[in-house]
């Protein structure tokens, strides 16, 4: 149920982004390109799918969460293009592709990320029945909240920073709740903002998300090390090559399976406190530390 | 008078660009001096200025305005950032100070861009007395247009697929309306929206700024090959360096001033028609084409 479920939305989400991009003037045809090809690289979808799963068990209507969906993957999509570019982690192969500054060229790339960030913030403002501007402003500040200074870009400067040097689990820890973590759990934070959410609901999805956002990058480490380079899309033990501290590199391979696993446990908890059926969230927490890529 | 009025906005904004940069968290601390360099390195703070004289002059008070203006420069202040990077334009000078990747490096200069395009949507969000929520949303909206694929980083694209090649003065002409001129256009929008004005004060606002934007632009490259490197604090010639179509290099010298003056003609003529004071505006189109820096 729950992979019928991530193909739905991931295909839900697809076809509002494609719709979006291939809306574009063909003025600036290579641009455009390199934003598609961005955009609709592949990926599991991680972040629509939880602003759709969240937002219609919380009662709200699906078409009303496609724009947030769309955006908040236009800011995933902008953050890994530039995030691959040769003067950051400089990445040759994403999803088993070439990057957009391979396919393309750096400039391209450069813009292409650019372009996709405020594609984001004008789709989330693109009126639609059943949502009113207050939410819609609510969602424009929740996401560039989540994705600048303070959220997903600060987390990139402090991983730049942080690399060739030690660092603790507790600076690890809070590099990658604004690294990745933010970013999910604005995806949450969109679910909720749609859905009208009560105080209690609020507080509750927002552990749960808090505890996914960590649980999802303390994978993402444990894979670099066990999965074959086929299955990540990129080249395996790309972490330990980096020279970037990780959560298996503080903890040991055990220890980060342990602390992914009670991250998913505090967020199964948070989740139990709610009146609705949210087993397909419940299930979705699981597969975080269960997915191989 | 216009001289005290572009000093008298030029601080406004920066008062409050520079407060809302400094109450930023010190996590990244190279990130945010990144971030303080690009957007308070100087210049004249043409769209803010736009921004509050047209505001102004439709009846909005300038504390409403504050944010837009200020939104409106992290814009070009992230544009300006990453067009210097060296897959763009490689330009190691701005406004006679090091361009952000030379004062930092390539990674924290594209990281500081993007977290200033993200703090300009976030600040047009933020709550202000006289402003409501559909405002601020055909706020955000404007500024993503104007910014994104259909405006700045389109024109920007063609821009850089255009050098080395001759194009005609109608190519020219629609870059330079994208990549100079939907900014340009968009301070006015951003007044137009504060100030709930008229259809009628739109389209002739909308006329003036369109006029504006695009003589800014011939006299950016009139002075590009007639102002010293001192003056313009970039080197002098750099467009011809880049090998790039400009309106003097299509026009010749002459040709060139007699477009702009053309263009500030018709922005003025359009100005003639508005029933308000706009003296402070026209000297401000006047001074466009005036200007020596």
């Amino acid at each position: 149920m729950l992979d019928q479920a991530i193909e739905k939305y991931q295909q839900r989400v697809n076809r509002v982004l494609e719709a979006k991009l291939n809306e574009l003037d063909d003025n600036a045809p290579q641009l455009k390109a390199a934003m598609i090809h961005g955009a609709l690289l592949g990926g599991k979808r991680i972040r629509p799918f939880m602003v759709y799963s969240i937002g219609e068990m919380l009662g709200a209507d699906s078409r009303i969460l496609d724009n947030a969906a769309a955006a908040i993957e236009c800011v995933h999509a902008y953050s890994l293009i530039h995030d691959d570019l040769p003067a950051m982690d400089d990445d040759a192969l994403r999803r088993g592709q070439p990057t957009v500054h391979i396919a393309f060229d750096e400039a391209t790339a450069i813009l292409a990320g650019d372009a996709l960030q405020t594609l984001a913030f004008e789709l989330i403002c693109q009126p639609v029945e059943g949502i009113n501007p207050q939410q819609q402003l609510a969602m424009v500040t929740a996401l560039a909240k989540a994705s600048g200074y303070s959220g997903m870009c600060g987390g990139q400067a402090i991983d730049l920073s942080s690399t060739d040097k030690r660092i603790n689990i507790e600076q690890l820890t809070q590099l990658h709740n604004k690294k990745t973590g933010a970013l999910i759990s604005c995806a949450a934070e969109l679910a909720l903002i749609a859905a009208n959410a009560s105080d209690t609901e609020q507080q509750i999805i927002r552990e749960f998300a808090e505890n996914i956002g960590l649980a999802f990058q303390v994978q993402d480490d444990i894979l670099d090390i066990t999965a074959s380079t086929e299955e990540l899309g990129k080249p395996q033990g790309s972490d330990e090559e980096a020279n970037k501290s990780t959560f298996p590199s503080l903890l040991g391979l055990d220890g980060a399976n342990e602390c992914a696993e009670k991250l998913i446990n505090d967020a199964l908890s948070a989740l139990a406190k709610l009146t609705y059926n949210s087993q397909l969230i419940a299930d979705f927490a699981r597969y975080i530390i269960a997915r191989r890529l």
